[in-house]
């Protein structure tokens, strides 16, 4: 069966840390994410994703400890729930050393960054990967960071947008407008190393930012990295139809993806993009094997790993809800703060028929919230198309269950199964990042907001 | 002729730029500097520094741009006087991959960083290298770089020292008292992934900072990195003294330097330290061929590539002192103002015979204001052995002239005298960077001030 929807875009989706979307499952005696701390670990991971050409390995982050379940943190450390938790940005380059293609998304917290010194950052690690570089845009969500950086409490939810939307104006005026593309010369018989009339100051006074700088880098192969965002909430829409180039969405059925996708591309319209400037990445876990009955066998394997409790912890303190605190058969009806939480997370919990925590932690039987896909090469390609053909996603983020075991299947089995059926491409193309996910060249189109600022 | 000193240090003294101590010499037709852009640039090198049993590569950093010299940036882009400038952070796991025994010392600025995340990003980076990271504690010198960071202009010179106080307060406490060593349990029967009796919250409310976090990250090989710093200032030798465990002085004279060392000694012991749990480097730029003749004319060839000018433009920057304005044989008698310059630096254009431009100009012949040692591997092993020997001085930063020419010299013609000479080593200790620097342990001692936090 040839398709009609395009190439689907494939990433990998991991966290500098154990336990990532699947709790649980490091206790699995052929789980390697307690190897985490090892770059040996990270540099055989990417080899094999380059192998399956992946287009990316997308490593999540989260500033802050999860301690909204039973007010408490003691689950998070003793199950390894995203804590400890290194930065992901410093291994990028080892990563980038042992491999050609694939590219990195990297989590950067704009909330507590500073946007002279990760301008600077993303510029360094796009240059040295040769325009390998995405960064997910991300506000924060937890009171515990906020904390830890000095505040009382977190910035309120949309202002956070509204600063990051200042935040993101600022980096582009740095990386579209600082620096002309000929700027450096290399002149050394006339000893001009860079023409300072082709490297423009920028300086700006804003509600929430001032700077009076040059750009410290000269313009990197992307300038702007690739944009990734994951905003569900209808400010986190906009915000991600206004900057972002791939938008992360999870969902539990088809209907509420197709949702999201089209009000995500309808909004990119509505502010003057292009909707297919917007690429829609959908979350999921994949457990294949040679048979349906081999991958349903795997998959009761490894839900004896898996740890609901520790899912649901994580998913408290994603939306703020302290699950601990409702009966296993209560209908979980939140409250009404709701600071920052993915609207198609915290779908899950309201609509007309509230989920109890029982249904949550069956619906968490691998540790997590994402919808497995269970079954054969065969079984689980048609699920993923059908995915993409009804509901206009352009590809998914492969959460990992007992690593490297779940990329290596991936990797020997769906992929073949993939490029069969002509869904998934047999080679790398050449270019950035950008290149390769849109082939419309290695920098922003015109037609994205931060073009005015070149 | 052994020696009866100890063996000397080596760091490679580099930058993520074109021109970093010695101006100009990036024109020169075999300096590779212009490459820095490049990973393949800097993984060459550490593999030749590796070869030569390096105790470090040392990468200086600076926000900002110099623009005090004529008031203006423009001889700081055409020169590339340290702009552009990647940042030193993101290559190291690509550096440390490639290597197995070199530290790296990276500088970051304590005064625009936020320790929460320095914190976690060095602990990673501990990780990540087995224990090779050292950290360059500086407080940045530039009125430059606080416009870039949203500031009318910098925290005053003593304020930033007292700022800079609480924040290694703070992340000695991350580092050091957040997590017991065996707070990591990985018992997969039992579910027990860390336990949270042995992971302690810090809180902390001072005068420039709030906290109240977990460290993120695990007890990494040497927790806190190994610190350097390169204060030079009454208050700036007091935060050396206190805080670092390698001190970077430069300086023109044997008796200069020989005063400087010994007053961060004593300094050092007043506050309960040991005088010898700090290393003091001196900044040299080495110019090494096989006789002193071929020396001398490797040197006349160099100096006809570096540009004086654009190292006066450099010093200019540091001393805040626009030397333009002066005639070229007027005495320079500098401004009242010195907003963080080192005062071995300082010191140059002070005193009781102030030096004009023309003798400035002249000291920078090599485009910079580290006195060259030039000539046989004979001669350059006398003259770093006396200094060595007559200062107390414990190795030696040497800075790139042409580069790599400039460290496989060293590597190929003087550390085998050094060798001969017994001064040393001939091959890598096992263990951590600071296992490596003091053959005491990977921790820091019980007597240094971080210590109290455990």
């Amino acid at each position: 069966m040839k398709s009609d929807i395009p190439q689907l875009l494939f990433n990998a989706f991991s966290m500098n840390c154990v336990g990532h979307i699947n709790q649980g499952l490091w206790t699995h005696p052929r789980d390697k994410s307690t190897e985490y701390n090892n770059l040996d670990y990270w540099v055989s991971l990417v080899k094999v994703l380059e192998k399956g050409l992946f287009d990316g390995l997308f490593l999540a982050d989260v500033l802050g400890v999860k301690d909204v379940y039973r007010q408490s943190v003691d689950i998070s450390m003793r199950e390894g729930i995203q804590f400890p938790i290194n930065d992901p940005l410093p291994m990028i380059s080892a990563l980038a050393a042992a491999t050609t293609n694939i590219g990195f998304g990297i989590t950067l917290n704009l909330t507590y960054e500073q946007p002279y010194l990760l301008a600077r950052r993303l510029s360094t690690l796009d240059h040295i990967t040769q325009g390998r570089i995405g960064w997910n845009i991300v506000t924060g969500y937890l009171d515990s960071a906020a904390r830890a950086m000095g505040m009382t409490e977190q910035i309120e939810h949309d202002a956070r947008y509204d600063r990051g939307d200042e935040f993101l104006e600022l980096t582009y005026k740095l990386w579209e407008g600082s620096w002309d593309d000929d700027a450096i010369e290399i002149d050394r018989q006339g000893r001009v190393y860079a023409r300072p009339e082709k490297i423009r100051r920028v300086r700006h006074n804003g509600r929430f930012f001032n700077l009076d700088a040059y750009h410290l880098c000269s313009p990197s192969p992307q300038r702007t990295p690739l944009l990734f965002q994951a905003g569900a909430s209808e400010r986190g829409k906009l915000f991600a139809a206004s900057h972002a180039e791939c938008v992360f969405v999870s969902g539990q059925s088809k209907d509420s993806v197709r949702l999201i996708a089209s009000s995500i591309r309808d909004e990119a319209k509505r502010i003057g993009r292009n909707p297919d400037d917007v690429k829609i990445i959908m979350g999921v876990s994949v457990i294949v094997d040679d048979t349906d009955v081999q991958a349903k066998e795997k998959y009761a394997e490894y839900i004896e790993y898996a740890s609901p409790e520790a899912g649901l912890a994580n998913f408290a303190a994603g939306t703020g809800i302290d699950f601990s605190k409702y009966e296993l058969d209560e209908p979980i009806l939140p409250p009404k703060k709701n600071n920052g939480i993915q609207s198609s997370v915290t779908a899950t919990t309201q609509g007309k028929n509230p989920k109890t925590r029982r249904q949550l932690l069956s619906d968490f039987a691998l540790g997590g919230r994402y919808t497995p896909i269970i079954g054969s090469p065969q079984t689980v390609a048609d699920e993923m198309i059908a995915w993409a053909q009804e509901t206009g996603i352009d590809g998914f983020n492969l959460a990992r269950t007992v690593t490297p075991d779940c990329f290596e299947d991936v990797v020997n089995l769906l992929i073949p199964e993939l490029q069969n059926r002509g869904v998934y491409k047999t080679e790398y193309k050449s270019g950035t990042f950008r290149e390769k996910v849109f082939g419309n060249g290695d920098r922003l189109p015109g037609r994205h907001p931060a073009a005015k600022w070149r």
